[in-house]
């Protein structure tokens, strides 16, 4: 095991009915801005519950927050913020609603230009206080203090974080869950399974704690994913779908191990040129990147393969492979397609992104050695 | 999955060295009372490293703080706390000293008489705050909020707990632990299972996370237990030892699934009555609580001998008694005896702690059902 710090003070009120609970969370006479996405919570109930909840506060109102959150929509809110002397930040929706405040919460204290947050790192010394009603799973951002932003006009896709902006509480009430469309849990599988990838396929470190939670996650996915697609009511599905999402990227699993996180930046790229969901540039780039960095990751992927998929015979290479095939067959199985092709792009449109890799000499993966020559063969076989 | 809070903002730094980010952890100028046991810290030089950090502080120091802390001994502390102005409490020792001194936390705020808060389970409203550097992985009391003192008057083991008993950090360095004595070594394994345990054999409740990381806790304890017993400086053993046990109970496994802990309330009493080591206690009490309790533990039971013992065929009933005979092997394994008449107690002896369990009537376990006949029975078979 690495050493590490693990710092998590969100506070998780899980389960059905918890948003009842909610107007306790937030300070006595705060001033909140409640902010959502692109207003679905209108149609399933949640809008409602939340502001019925929320009737003995001042409250102002910020929706149309975008999937892939984009920085110049952002700073509208920090106007209304700065306007009422907003003090308090409610975010209900999915990951881009929950990054997308995160990054709200920073820049309305940030002294100077916000900009600077994604394009410098400059550094976040605080931001408002914030908590979350979670609707989607997937992104794990209801249980950690980070976020990816997206910059409209540069067509960037930047992360950012602080431990000042970890979510007071986050609320996750499955039931929520259960008017989502299939793709966007489909979808939501996939990002968790990768977060949990990222932190796992690498190299042995002695960890068997982190190792096994890890696979923990995996083998609950697999095993839960038919009923979270076919059973748009099965309670007991979407509660262990929620939790698998925030255990996978709350950061326990990535504490004194290494993590690779090339597939996630090889991805904002896809999805900040083609406007690919997030999800969908996972599924396309994770197989590929596996096959061709299958020598730096074997021994991983053998465990991967034996306690993941139960794959125990054949040769190192049959095993590796056939771990792979299994994966792809299971994104497949979700509906999610694993090749670029199939959403219309080909090659010579990779260019472009090609180039802003070799500009920014990006050195990926758990030992920083996914270079941009090694991106192009991965997005090329994954045509 | 049942519906569940969980918060845990305690600060873990983990690994070898951490010991010198101790001064940045502790607000400047704090006056601050270092508690801790019977000395072994200043044998082997965690005293020195911890002194030597804290040479920008005023300090005062508070040891003895003995094998199950006493709640006579902890006010003591209080004493000094108060005629100093202490703000900052630092801990450093095992399980019995992190607990007393989140006593003592609690207690230097107390509105009232201290007592109350185990006697009566008076509600603490508020706590000094307080850090820990864990020398003996036993407890996770380096991550929890709660612990257990002894009323040496009345020999009675009472538990206490408060979310603002939380250390504000905790240093993990797996190094200062190549000292313990490997009876000391083989109860914190004890524990931890046990643990463990209390938050998996109980019945199911369709929480396959929870189960899976319950399993990964277990099957890791079970693998590296030979490695920690036998190679004093195998620092990969340590550091995986050390993990499990603040895995083991920092609320995680336990969030959202029914929990027993009879083994725990029932080995206090064995504590309490002939200072038997806690560790110790579990092992006797564990397995025949578990054949008492076997039809109402049979599903889990079951599970437990499949996915941590690899038990998968003969009867029910054989192989629940198959996992329950691995389970008092691998305690035996540590050098650990299951047997109350191993220790030199007897039936008679017992007739006190069955008078306490009338009179308390109390009915424990994870259907509290668990009533004090039957907890004659099960000390009776474990004689």
């Amino acid at each position: 095991m690495n050493n590490f710090d693990f710092y998590n003070p969100v506070k998780i009120l899980f389960g059905e009915g918890k948003i009842n609970q909610l107007a306790s969370e937030i300070p006595q006479n705060s001033v909140i801005l409640v902010t959502y996405g692109g207003g679905s919570i209108k149609s399933n109930g949640v809008y409602e519950q939340v502001m019925s909840s929320l009737s003995s506060f001042k409250v102002f109102e910020f929706g149309g927050i975008e999937p892939n959150p984009r920085y110049e929509t952002l700073m509208k809110a920090v106007d209304i913020i700065k306007a009422n002397n907003v003090n308090f930040l409610l975010a209900v929706g999915g990951g881009s609603v929950l990054d997308g405040t995160k990054f709200i919460a920073a820049a309305a204290k940030f002294k100077g230009e916000a900009w600077d947050i994604l394009r410098k790192g400059a550094k976040i010394e605080e931001g408002l206080p914030l908590g979350t009603i979670l609707t989607l799973p997937a992104t794990g951002s209801e249980m950690n203090s980070g976020g990816v932003i997206t910059i409209g006009t540069t067509k960037e896709k930047l992360v950012f974080g602080s431990s000042h902006l970890f979510p007071k509480f986050s609320i996750l009430d499955p039931t929520v869950t259960y008017s989502l469309p299939k793709n966007q849990l489909a979808n939501g599988i996939v990002d968790a399974f990768v977060h949990t990838t990222e932190q796992y396929l690498t190299y042995p470190s002695n960890s068997p704690i982190q190792d096994r939670y890890a696979e923990s996650i995996l083998k609950t996915l697999i095993e839960i994913a038919p009923q979270v697609l076919n059973s748009p009511d099965d309670y007991q599905a979407r509660a262990n779908f929620m939790w698998s999402c925030t255990m996978a990227l709350n950061g326990l699993i990535g504490a004194g191990v290494p993590t690779d996180w090339a597939t996630h930046m090889i991805g904002h790229e896809l999805t900040a040129f083609f406007g690919l969901d997030h999800g969908v540039t996972l599924a396309i780039v994770l197989p590929s990147l596996l096959r061709e960095m299958k020598d730096d990751k074997r021994e991983k992927l053998l465990q991967y393969g034996k306690n993941v998929w139960g794959i125990e015979t054949g040769t190192e290479d049959n095993r590796i492979d056939e771990a792979i095939i299994r994966t792809v067959s299971f994104f497949n199985s979700l509906g999610v397609k694993t090749k670029l092709s199939a959403h219309g792009i080909n090659g010579s449109q990779l260019a472009p992104i090609f180039e802003r890799f070799q500009a920014r000499q990006w050195k990926l993966g758990e030992r920083k050695n996914i270079t941009p020559n090694r991106i192009e063969i991965i997005l090329k076989s994954a045509l």
